[in-house]
């Protein structure tokens, strides 16, 4: 019964190169229960690679959605997590597997979709796409060699959602929403709608190095706005360039 | 430091038939800093199958140990634990990754040495060989498809080791921040200069009821914004003042 949550959770795979990964990564996610996997851009899918190393994940398989862009694949997300192995130049939100997991679990029992994203084999997230996240997962890893196989890495992230689910009983501190959460596609608007008014009252010249809207992000990713105060903000984001339009 | 406790800890994999799955269990033990890997009659060893999918891990590979037989394999542990997707009809005392994790790193670190052990690809272990183990660790696992690849699930204990090694995963704060926090006195300041702003570019009315500052305060207060935020927040305010007074 429980498990079901986990059909709220995507596998979300970005720009893969090796077809076997996609087929180990579609294997480590049924062996928890795990059904749904998205694929952002692969190199090579479908291919006899694929279905080899699935080796019976064919279900997960012939039902994977492609896409061109991520933005399109975690359209209908409103919890957005990606996945490292390293730590980053750009502080963001960064939790455990373990952390995450539950956090992802509570969400996915209130029926909201959740996104879990991997890297490329070789550079994983770009700095974009992390934006794109409420919050990075770090695997704890040896500093010396921290070059998980990317279905090794759907394999953990997996099993400690699989160990979440069964740990329900157990209290969540969060408190509970009332509101739905905003989705990302409401984000990207409302990222586009800040940029634009830091514009139009003079605070903002998108000629200066980005580093302005990386904080802004951040810190509103964070927060996770729900639906009211993402249209609050929204509602003062036109007061304000409509305030500044009247000079 | 702690992480030598590790180099107690020997994984045996048992009549692997694959070699891509020794190069694969190769690089996950060494993702998580575990270095012992012995053989028990391996199929294929070595290989350019092995070394392929270590991708990396070389130095795992030319220490291996290779027996014919698992006792002579494990002959100097005092903690011999078997690994398990499936429940058994033999009763044997069971423990999950976790909590095997735990006492595993709790006798390592006594300098005990522990093996862990994989079975076969197909047909896991054996019961005699289930008879050599002081626990066996089940990881849990979706009941219609519990066939965990070999990698994988070397991978998934060798986690929860490294896990069991971090005493201070506990303290896996949410963000690791070099800014300092806003006090409580500047957040203060803050919401006045919200509510102010919020007035001048006409979309709140303070007669109205409060209840948009709350929303925005519970927002805030969730986010805790740092030093850093404070100021570009303060700065904004100030600009959308400025650029609605030139009307």
């Amino acid at each position: 019964m429980q498990i079901d949550i986990l059909d709220n959770i995507r596998i979300v795979l970005v720009a893969t190169t090796h077809p076997g990964n996609i087929g180990a990564a579609a294997r480590a996610m049924k062996t928890m229960g795990v059904k749904k996997l998205v694929l952002v851009s692969p190199k090579i899918f479908p291919g006899a690679e694929v279905t080899a190393r699935a080796s019976g994940a064919d279900d997960i398989l012939s039902n994977v959605q492609v896409f061109e862009d991520l933005q399109d694949a975690i359209k209908d997300c409103s919890y957005v997590v990606g996945t490292s192995a390293r730590t980053r130049n750009i502080p963001w939100p960064v939790k455990s597997p373990e952390q995450a997991a539950r956090q992802i679990i509570q969400k996915a029992s209130k029926a909201i979709n959740v996104a879990v994203i991997f890297g490329r084999e070789n550079s994983g997230l770009s700095n974009d796409e992390i934006e794109l996240c409420n919050t990075i997962i770090e695997i704890p890893s040896n500093p010396d060699f921290s070059s998980l196989n990317i279905a090794a890495a759907v394999q953990i992230i997996c099993y400690e959602l699989r160990k979440a689910t069964m740990v329900v009983d157990e209290k969540f501190e969060e408190i509970i929403e009332e509101t739905p959460p905003a989705s990302a596609e409401q984000m990207k608007m409302f990222y586009e709608h800040l940029e634009q008014c830091l514009v139009d009252i003079d605070y903002y010249d998108p000629e200066k190095p980005r580093l302005l809207m990386r904080r802004l992000k951040r810190l509103f990713n964070r927060a996770q706005l729900d639906l009211n105060e993402y249209n609050i903000f929204r509602g003062i984001l036109t007061a304000a360039q409509n305030s500044a339009k009247k000079g």
